[in-house]
């Protein structure tokens, strides 16, 4: 465990943003960077499954860079899947092209709690590999470690694949709460487990990525959802690195998911910067928010976009460019290195260290 | 063309609730009550395109009188599809089970206008004599008229078919905001044309339907989509029936969807009823907003949602009990009759007349 650095040991501006310190320009990196919109990406995964790429350091380490070298981004994302840690402790998990994450048995009852064990460092030494490796390629610019929330992960788990209601899931968390926060529980003991691999291996920053939380009521949130990414959260807080927590769509729920323990709040592109920064008490530095579709746009309106962002940003306690949602399969990747350079010129009139 | 009635004039409980006035009970429908939940619903479609039955007044007034004689809800809802209109001027479309509307040509430029004409009452005697069956069935429970919203129609139209993030339509309402405006205009012609007919034939309110705006920022809603859907809620204005304006996870538009025209706000599950009133200046009646995914849960947790949505309605200025999205398909219709009773018990502490 190390502790938290004080301020001038802090180099890199997507650290620095994140804990609300001034920056020397705005940093910038996109969520799904690593990923289809690159052909040297397809090129790599050319016949291989994506669990196997996920599980495999030099795939791993080749892919999370590729965006790095291409965009000049100013963190890494670790290249991987939120179902990884499942897979890890032995879940019996495919990842189908065109669908997503498939459970071979969907979870049902307590008994399947058992086929759910706690995530060990011993499970996962490729992780382990795969972040030293890309750490050391990387030098100074950051890597953020990545996993998915209890909930997203529950969800899969007892759909037992990718859902549009989530109603199997809700009639669980209702119907049998208990069983609910047990299932939770474990989950985000693996979660947790699976992010601190990731910073004891150099991960500078985590992500918290609560895919489908946008689909609940707040009630629901609060009562079901935010008591487990908190452990997640609070669980991390001792390993000293910022932890940015971000879901689709969670316009309602911002200020839950800030009190979860995060230090980042990660804004969809529904929600604009400040109404984020209003909702969090102006508490929070943010992350976003440019809508992916827009990058379909022409260029000037996507500048007109950029630097809307940038004004907003400026004005939030700490701003890390993003999307407000991940980079879509068709995305032109010229255009992402457009707005990277942008970022950088017109951001490097936000505060000077 | 109708005017307003007076209070005393109005006797449904769903038509007084939307007018803001006191009701005897509390109004219940549920959005999709006509569909797949029902068996009798699913007989009747066998080897029925969805269209045909769309166009067919023998089978829209079963469909459409179905769930008001199994549940007793205080409204039915005309059964139709989005892209009914569309059908109707000539647009080739096919809707698609499991898949929802596809285009045979998708719009891409100004010359695409002109295979959408204008919707006239001639192109539609159906619809006129669904609604003009359905009332005479009906008798004092109102019939709840039903049309796509513009920009809904529109991103069917440009996307070819349902799309997850509507990227070809958000590049041509930046890219081209002249042609994007001419078309919404020539939509919002069509979708109030649809409504105005259904409303002379008899339905005593109307709902506008964006099943896609959750998908819209702010910004882009109020320049490219709010204006249009304004146009069709304003002319709905002259013909004195109230006009429910809804759409999927808009709690950040909601100001501007009552803005627009309408005098009831729908409201999806994700936005409590109280931020609802609050964000629309506690100015508008509501409509909603019970989790359709919660209707899987056991009875106590639905009964216990139930009650506490009513009492957060008492506090509106006007109260239409609804579910926050459409029945999903694999709803127990029991269960839907059980909320109806109990709505109807609980909500008769609703002001008196």
């Amino acid at each position: 465990m190390t502790t938290t650095p004080g301020p001038d040991e802090i180099v890199s501006d997507l650290v620095r943003a994140a804990r609300g310190l001034p920056v020397r320009r705005t940093p910038v990196w996109f969520m799904r960077q690593a990923g289809r919109s690159l052909p040297e990406y397809r090129a790599l995964r050319e016949g291989v499954e994506m669990l196997t790429a996920c599980r495999t350091p030099e795939l791993v380490t080749e892919i999370t860079l590729q965006p790095v070298r291409r965009h000049g981004v100013d963190g890494a994302i670790l290249f991987s899947d939120i179902v990884v840690p499942l897979h890890a402790v032995g879940v019996e998990v495919d990842i189908r092209a065109g669908v997503g994450p498939v459970m071979a048995r969907p979870f049902r009852s307590r008994a399947d709690l058992a086929r759910i064990p706690a995530l060990t460092a011993e499970m996962i030494p490729d992780i382990a590999a795969s972040v030293a490796d890309i750490t050391a390629e990387l030098g100074p610019v950051p890597l953020i470690g990545f996993a998915g929330a209890p909930f997203t992960l529950a969800s899969y788990l007892v759909e037992g694949g990718p859902s549009k209601n989530h109603e199997r899931t809700k009639a669980l968390m209702h119907g049998d709460p208990g069983l609910w926060h047990d299932l939770c529980a474990r989950l985000a003991e693996i979660s947790g487990a699976f992010l601190e691999v990731q910073v004891a291996a150099g991960a500078s920053a985590v992500q918290l990525f609560d895919s489908w939380a946008g689909f609940l009521s707040r009630r629901d949130y609060r009562e079901f959802v935010e008591p487990h990414s908190a452990r997640v959260l609070h669980r991390l807080a001792r390993t000293g690195v910022p932890r940015i927590h971000f879901g689709v769509g969670t316009g309602e729920l911002l200020a839950d998911m800030a009190a979860a323990g995060a230090d980042v709040i990660g804004v969809d592109y529904r929600t604009d910067l400040p109404s984020a920064v209003s909702r969090t008490q102006g508490q929070y530095p943010v992350q976003g928010n440019l809508d992916p579709a827009l990058l379909f746009a022409p260029w000037d309106v996507i500048a007109d976009q950029v630097r809307r962002i940038l004004d907003e940003g400026a004005a939030a306690p700490g701003h890390i460019f993003n999307l407000g949602h991940g980079v879509l399969p068709q995305t032109d990747p010229d255009v992402l290195t457009k707005v990277v350079e942008l970022v950088h010129e017109k951001g490097s009139s936000a505060p000077q260290m």
